[in-house]
């Protein structure tokens, strides 16, 4: 696919400065780009590459244009516009119809759409409905009585347990378990007795689940995922969490049973949530963060110390270890001088 | 299935208060239940939930009795009392005897007991042992010479390495992989030698393992799951480790090698165990605790700073840096006012 | 296999000290070992087993020899001597060639070496190529237009995703995924608008991958892990990260998106790296760590603080989130001081 600068800019919004015949065929970083590549600014942590950029356009914002060489797409949101061009310059193509693959073994009693895709050495199993143009990859598990929404797509190698939910449009990548067993026991006199789990998983639609990332059923009601949540590779969710729509979570994070995080948060990589506890809307927790109770009110939150050289580190955490002795101290101290 | 609440009172060895007759057919929370519902109060967040309840009947603890506007069953474990009265209600029906499916590639030397199940796109390699009962899912792997022990059930897609020996009436949720190798490398002038791993992994009876949770095998000698470990998903056991009976490990924590891990210890999640380092029986730790050092005492033990708002912690998080600097001033200023 | 003494020295290039007729025919622990087994001593946690060791030789270094009650071979990297001396003496058996499984589901136009090894249920989707002797283990699905690499090995239920490049020898563990989407989103007034990825995973020669490991496919450039790299398991690495050469990295290691490593790096368990900073070559992060900014110089860095009672650590905690206000009290009362 090619298209002209002011064919970009009319398509994505953004206002054109520089020739608005200029071809575009690609898409590339500041530093890698040719000509017939069209570039962007973001994160102004490359912004240094900027100047000497041999893209033949960049999309910007409006206070990194003077620094800009060559043409520009002007926007607020460069970032969006990024993603736009990409998609424009790489149209996906149609998914042939493929049908149900001689390995998979599928039981007569799921319901399979026929405009589906079911690949090799799938298993659905008995109840289970495949809805319009779902593709199921190779190798995936769709346990009893669930149900995958039109269009959404199974990478390959997922497993869907029993009266699983997933809504339309949505992608789960490669290893992701969707609703397996919460982690419920209860302790008989130094014994764990398992608890059953009862609940399902729901997941609403243009949910996006990253590789092996788990999410677990619920106890008694149902975990939830609504709209348009993003979970990066090798989050986990604990039973009975609800995460509210438009959240996105980075990877590698851990949230307990019963968490009920509001909408619009963006939780970063690492973090860890405690259970049982309420994250409002439009709350941001950064990586390696851990949070231990509820978040009331929107803003960022941080837990932590800094990275140091281990040898300056090992001298302040010896300090941390007596914290609450040093401000004792320091208030007898100031009493002292007072009283004087 | 249905119960009047006399009989269940005397099934889990509670002391009813209302009207025994109240006939009781499914578990609900708090907020949820309706009438032919029982609740269960055990943790005090959702204390707020029970004078509003529409449950027939709630399972709590006697100081909680007093809020109660329902029939209760009266006993001092509730979450243990719950977990019977689900299982009462919820009776697993017998597992059909399924066989081995068409699709299962079983070595001619594995040994499939008659009563086993082995379902579709399993492969089972040679010198492997499915006791009585055992149910292996969809997808799974078994390597040469494993065992897997009398009613053990695999969900899916879950990975057994080589010689490794799962006991009875255990559980592995779907992803899992136990027996892979460790991470055993030395540095010989900057490149990495691999050790060969040749222990195996030991897991006792009872034991359950959440999805995609990994546990190496030993290097030298074995890893050891003993009887009635818990592990939930995302969890990481490193080669060589020892966990003690009873001991239950939340989401997303990672143990390194050769740690020797108590009994009838509980790990929060997103904690991190260090290697070569002994936990004394009976410890708790906190989730995303980092545990550097042995312990030797029981107990409960934390590390990390609180979460706060992002603007505060950067004020605070840069004060730790210099808290060493910080303490000595303080000693200063004291041995300073001593002398005046 | 069986070797003298004298002849494990000499493989190995370590100095005997006593009888070179000891017979060895296997590796064990210090406190394991009996007649027969040599043994080693790398970490001095362990020096406590040394004396009474029933091992009839150990690999040790000069300064440990003293303690030893029996033969020893002294060198000094004891740990890369044992690594060598374990492959003597476990020499793994010439694998047998056995082709393409029937179960596999291979692509007509996929390309396997005759001399390479597709196990029972794998997908090899089409312009994929399996080198001479690389062996897929079962489960595996390796999409259209990827390559493995000479003697490669894939155990078990391996995701590749299309358009990977996995160099020689290299070895991948269950449940690894290589290729998947990464976590690209630009927001679009509140909804995530996902971005197109477009790079591929480029992995060089001699890496290793651990169990559930996942490795994002880049946005526009490239995801690239160089020669030698060792990642354990349950690994997230973000898109565009870069892994210098021998390059060892430990469980649970969380790094985002665009992060640039260095060679010969070690990081400790399950620490955090952030997304667009560089790490310098010959630098140490150790487990658990926080790494939010770039790091220029060789050396070992820590971020976090030490373990406490659940006790002690509450009122420690509580003084850190005023840390700050302490820091000024402090500058106060010293400046107090000094005026009168």
């Amino acid at each position: 696919m090619s298209y002209r600068l002011a064919q970009l800019a009319e398509k994505v919004g953004a206002k054109l400065v520089g020739d608005p015949q200029i071809q575009i065929d690609s898409v590339s970083t500041l530093r890698s780009a040719g000509a017939g590549s069209i570039s962007f600014l973001s994160n102004y942590v490359y912004k240094r590459y900027l100047t000497q950029t041999k893209a033949s356009a960049v999309i910007l914002s409006k206070d990194a244009l003077g620094d800009c060489p060559v043409a520009a797409l002007v926007t607020e949101n460069p970032y969006l516009a990024y993603a736009k061009v990409v998609e424009l310059l790489n149209p996906k193509p149609e998914l042939p119809l493929l049908g149900i693959h001689a390995t998979a073994v599928v039981d007569p009693q799921a319901e399979i759409h026929e405009t589906a895709t079911v690949s090799a050495h799938c298993v659905i199993e008995a109840g289970s409905v495949i809805a319009p143009r779902a593709v199921i990859g190779p190798g995936c598990v769709i346990g009893r009585d669930s149900r995958i929404g039109e269009a959404s797509r199974l990478i390959a190698r997922v497993t869907i347990c029993h009266g699983s939910v997933i809504g339309k449009r949505c992608i789960i990548h490669p290893g992701a378990v969707i609703g397996s067993d919460g982690f419920g026991l209860a302790n008989d006199d130094g014994t764990w007795v398992k608890i059953q789990q009862l609940g399902r998983v729901l997941i609403g639609n243009d949910v996006e689940i990253g590789a092996n990332t788990t999410v677990d059923r619920g106890a008694l009601e149902d975990t939830v995922l609504e709209d348009g949540v993003k979970l990066d590779n090798q989050v986990q969710v604990g039973h009975n969490v609800r995460i509210g729509c438009h959240t996105a979570i980075a990877g590698c994070v851990g949230i307990a049973g019963s968490a009920n995080i509001g909408r619009h948060c963006a939780i970063g990589g690492a973090a860890g949530l405690a259970g049982h506890l309420d994250i409002a809307d439009n709350v941001t927790i950064t990586g390696f963060s851990r949070v231990n109770s509820s978040v009331t009110a929107p803003g960022s939150y941080t837990s932590g110390t800094p990275l140091q050289t281990t040898r300056e580190w090992q001298k302040n955490s010896a300090r941390f270890r007596r914290l609450d002795e040093m401000a004792r101290k320091l208030a007898e101290l100031e009493k002292n001088i007072k009283n004087r």
